[in-house]
């Protein structure tokens, strides 16, 4: 994946999005004359997946000054450990003070939707997992969140903006509205194979009016070899899709020929189903996960500062000092 | 509060932050000459407060056809009920097919921040909380989670963008950098009394290089009676902010004739945190909460279409036709 | 319920039913001339229904002498207190020293499936539950086990054993075999109602084919009035019978006109399912009860001489003489 | 062990132990003239060791037409894997669809209590386990009780009907009775001496009145060589046996010469029981095992349709067609 | 109960038993002629029965100057809550500074022992409980240990020291070791009551050498109204003293008509076992508990100087000042 | 370590601290006449250390007849084994029989501070651990306690008393109480080195009015090459000792050039926080531990008679004879 071409919004850049008391800062030490060379370093309590360096890294390059600056960071999508520095910046303070809380709120963020959705590719074994989640984040986030999703592993996404972030086209089904508003499963196949171009691939959600078995063999039947799979999604209300449901379905449609249609599971997907639907040899073809990734919790990162003009300082409860780091690049 | 001027962004109205199945079901449905008048109700499972209502609103004004729109909803702020209907609106189906991502993202990003902050200030039993994990966000919602948080009930949030969207003043005192920077906690706090103009609160860190009773007494000393408050944000490696610490401080302020100057204690609080101070007696004037309210999980709405062209219908596990509500309120 | 007319079997009467160790026991004290009056008290730890005592005085009738016996015992179906005397004998002790283990044997079975079905009536506030276990037992004890449950509270059984002996007519709707038979819900609901006579109440099983929204309306529609109700049991692998599918068919059924029609729960059914059922809302008219009663552990009795000659005795771990119960009836 | 001849019930072949609903089936289908072939798989969710297979070929071998009928199975006291068919018959539905409810009850009960009882022999490591608990089940089913009880790998069972159908001699010791009823245990061990044949062993029942090592030194000098074990049966109320007990009373006969008596525990023995005393080093020489075995939950079949006159089928949670498993021997 | 004459020991007044920090300190601030008047605040985390006032009384009196000191204290035995300052005294430090581990750990002990032999006591609700466990603790401490039981309300102790502290008559059966070596229990206890003089009650163990009901009755036949009670001791390896057992001998001695016979139980006694004997309705006259009160935690005091010279002052974690306290008393 | 020279109390030789049914036990069988020569032997049910057998020793030695005396022993300081006898001696009863509770409450005592002792050391990896919890315990036993600490394998102890038994000198640091006397921690420091002699270690204590890292700069400074080390002692109310401030401290001594001074952590120190300190890199030097060790629970040791007059005996729950255990040495 290359990496996208990030630029900082104008409220950034601008310092509406810090916290006020940076404003403030910034303020008092200009009015002051000081603006010391600070190194900061920015870590984590939580292993797991580092994302939102990319944008990180759009942004120092706008601020920092070219010919003052010096930036060390592991790279998009590398893992991290508990309490390793994932980036280090040495400038004057104030061509960065203003923007602490963006950069943090980068990482945080982005790194947590990346770890969750690390989280269920490891557990898919190589099964492919679907980021389906930009319905729970305000659509201010949903293409950056999506994005992360793939940088954390995922083999696609579902928001066409996550899509265009991560280089990739976004991939998708048919809803449920559809459905409805069609009135029958197969006549909304039937429809969608119609008026899609021939590269959208052709997948059935089969829960709506009817049993998923019958659904799945009614589409079957309608589209023939040109159906490449059925979408299961029974809510919990229905039981949602258990391992039984899905070998039921592949069994009914291998014994009416029907072989080559993939089967695609959605609803309440998390690491642990994902385990459960592998130990109960449920032949599932592609995962899509929503909430579990969409919904993690940020990463807490925490920026200190370590050095200034070259001493070592730290506030109480930090070493002071510049924190070793093998693993890190300099990148500016 | 008043409601803020909403306004969906471009990425949105264009429909870029969609999942593109419903780009292509629009398609689809497009070319088969089909758009219903349908019913759309949106719940979810989880009890808490309502929010994304103001922006939601924001964009069903610009989409839906003037003379063929019918729209219910709580109020922004308002409790909800577990699987109570939240929003209810009847229209084209065309007119609205493409936006239900960014519906559900609104409502369920916005009401995770804002229950999240109701349980602190439910916790707090009047104890101003003031919103503070802009850092923890990524900065193209940080305004709109402190928004939120305000929604929820907080007092105050700290991002400048949030102030803006709340119609509140942003609220902070001094980051441990400032401090660092000036090598000293009088120092900076006297600094800061100098530059800052009046109506900013002086409000001092206190932790950040020496104890915080003697960083206290240090900085009450140096501005008295302008002092307002001292903050104290110890950190987790040296054993957080306990209630006996906040019982010292005010007992050495006390005896030394500071009883004007307020305790915020900030670091790590959560509603459980907030009983523990109160439940131990700890005098905390104001709570700032981080992670808490931030990086609450949001909250899964769900979408359904429950009439079409004034016929009941549902997909399976819901429940057919309207679904009863007296609370909510006709707003367009 | 009138008690049926119980007949000691031949087998218990000719003592092969019992351990070994009492054949000789009476053998020893036959030898010995010794045949004293002794008492014999019966008690459990677990609290309960009392059942089995019919069977055990139709054996008790037969085998004391009539001019030198004693019996008190609770009814059948009595609610019986932890360490409660729940039966006491006096005879010459050769006339039942070889019964001991059949005695225990009727009470604790009986017992432990009576105790069970109470726990589901009363979990059930008065919706009908009807014994449907008789699959999970030893046919020799099916018609006696159903017999129980319905001395426990249950409103019917499922065997025509159990039927005769509780005095009622066995009660049931149909096996998924008649539909795979026949090949569809429909048609074999249809000859169901075709040859069954007019006091055998129509009850279709809805979930073998096909949903059980689209079977209970394809039935309602071809019975009209005839259909008296629809039993769910969708397998565990299908999720099994939630609170929301009973609402979602009965929302359905009444849209369409079929008020009428009563919903029967089975499958898995306990008391905390049926708790569960009840407190969400969900509108069971029947509910069907299998393994919980019939697979119920039984009741573990303790039977002891407490009296021998009129003289207190008793081994270790019992207290010595009569154990007053006021509650104790005199039945012979 | 040779399997016994059984011989199916009147009541069984009648069809009264059946659920009505089969009854009815039966009378539709002939009714309406059909009688396909139809194939039947038995299975369970949980592994254990069958048993009831005998009795079911029994009845098979009576209903099942012989030019007809195809019938596999597992051998009786298998072990089976979770899931797996244990048997399966081809023949034409209306020979056997009465029969479904006795022929899952005959493998529930027996595959309960033999599972169970190889628990104890594993638990047990070479020292022999007696089936003791005939006095918790129905007197109707204690003999198939304990011989399942034998079948799951006990060493010997206390009813004499067992005894019977297991082909061997019944055990036992003496019941406490006749040692209240003799006023002693020495006078009741020498009269049980003086009366029984010699074949039957002298194990006297050491608890009832005096401390059990007293006790097992009486009766072991009153019987000397003779004496062949004691039985220690401790009630709860007096702590039951413990480890140590038996160590104790073994230091004490060895002490006094008596190193060929055997130490014989019952009371509340289960699994855990039994490995409790192996890892406490208690020098137990036979387990008695009473509501263990004898009160084990029978184990839920289930008996589902898979072809119809040799086409797949099955119900919704099932997957149609023929289920291979390569361990199921024809036996018909 | 009178308070006994406590004396100090040499060795705690040269200072041995001192921590030797404190005797560098002492040696100091001597040599830097500092010997200012300090208050010194004496309080525990954990509430409970502050037992050791009365020997720390002994010790300040004999070392604070009497025209410079001031001695606050709650009474022996009273309740303290947790947090509570128990005892406060200002005098010149150098006058105590050496006596701080000793005064601590008098309150340590003594209330520790204390505070256990209370919660034995309540939950005996009124029968009376004895200490016990001289055997567990250290001879040096077994007299003030069952002085603090006794201070804590047990109605009696069993060391000789510890009823001279507490200013009664030491209480005590009879051990195992008097039975073993006279062969017999009815041999022992004729034996002590001939030898005993009249005033120590006749109280037999009986569970040495034969079962427990037994042996009462014999020694009950054996002293008839001279016994005032037996006592039930039961190892843990015969399964202990259970309710049942207690009743089993009362039945037995009553209907023997031996009513007036005590009923002594020891042996893990704790305030759980206190409950569950009450609430199963064993009739229990007298508890004798040992490791529960004898081995309980010493309870954690701090001492901490509050006042220099009339002058606030505490460590850190400490609130500077005299800490009000009005259950406090001068008495000193 | 050599075993220090213990001589039994006179309250202990005149019998005073004995349970009083041991002095009765005595009187009686002098009054019959008896006094066999008896085999006592002593064992607990928990695996430790043993300690108090020299103080034991020391007794016997004192009271059993030369002539007819045998005893056998593990040594001071062993492990030992669950159920493992640990002290056997042989001797005319009526020479011992005063003396059980205090032999038993030598040892009870004792092992269990020697275990918690252990258990500390092993858990401190060769980091050595002091005993300092004197405080804690009655002043009669501070010094067996240190004693038996040092037994367990402290390197150190902090009482006097203490260290004379275990023929060490006694280690510490300094009081909070210097330091709030001295009013500074510096002044306090300066001092104790001015007045102590070469040979007293100088170890700072750095919590009690100022940040430890500001305080452990400062007493380097004052001290540089003379300061040993500096304890960290952080109260429970300012968050304790965490691993982090350990490091924290560690890397601003060493920034500054003080890689020399060791750092003592003390305060709540149990064998859990020593691996958690260890497992977090905690540089510490020194471990203090206070009530782990002075509170830890006495072992509970049984003494039974298992021979008289070379004849194999016991009371219930105890085996007959001599216990084999070649792990025991003759000491006598």
């Amino acid at each position: 994946m290359k990496p996208p071409k990030f630029e900082p919004s104008e409220e950034v850049l601008a310092g509406d999005t810090a916290d006020i008391y940076f404003a403030r800062t910034v303020e008092v030490l200009k009015r002051e004359g000081l603006n010391p060379v600070a190194t900061m370093e920015v870590f984590t309590h939580r292993a797991g997946i580092i994302c939102g360096i990319e944008e990180t890294k759009a942004l120092l390059t706008r601020i920092l000054p070219k010919d003052k600056r010096e930036v060390w960071a592991l790279a998009e999508g590398d893992t991290m450990e508990a309490k390793e520095v994932v980036l280090r910046f040495t400038a004057p303070y104030l061509s960065y003070g203003l923007y602490e809380t963006a950069i943090l709120g980068y990482l945080a963020h982005c790194s947590g939707w990346a770890t969750a959705a690390r989280e269920c590719v490891e557990a898919a074994h190589g099964i492919p997992v679907i980021s389906f989640g930009a319905r729970h984040v305000h659509p201010a986030v949903a293409g950056v969140m999506d994005y992360s999703a793939v940088v954390g592993g995922c083999a696609g996404c579902s928001s066409i903006a996550g899509g265009k972030l991560a280089g990739i086209e976004a991939a998708g089904t048919m809803p449920h509205a559809l459905i409805l508003l069609m009135g029958d499963t197969v006549k909304a196949t039937v429809a969608f194979d119609k008026h899609m171009p021939p590269e959208v691939p052709r997948i059935s959600l089969v829960d709506t009016f009817k049993d998923e078995v019958e659904e799945s063999l009614r589409v079957a039947r309608a589209l023939g070899k040109k159906l490449e799979g059925v979408r299961l999604d029974t809510p919990e209300e229905r039981g949602r899709v258990t391992a039984e449901l899905v070998k039921e379905v592949r069994a009914w449609l291998n014994l009416n020929g029907f072989k080559h249609i993939k089967i695609f599971v959605s609803g309440g997907v998390t690491p642990e189903r994902i385990v459960y639907f592998r130990e109960n040899g449920a032949p599932v073809d592609i995962f899509g996960v929503g909430s579990y990734i969409s919904s993690a919790k940020p990463i807490d990162f925490k920026a200190d500062i370590h050095e200034i003009e070259g001493k070592p300082i730290s506030k109480r409860g930090r070493t002071p000092g510049i924190t070793p780091n093998p693993r890190l690049k300099r990148i500016m």
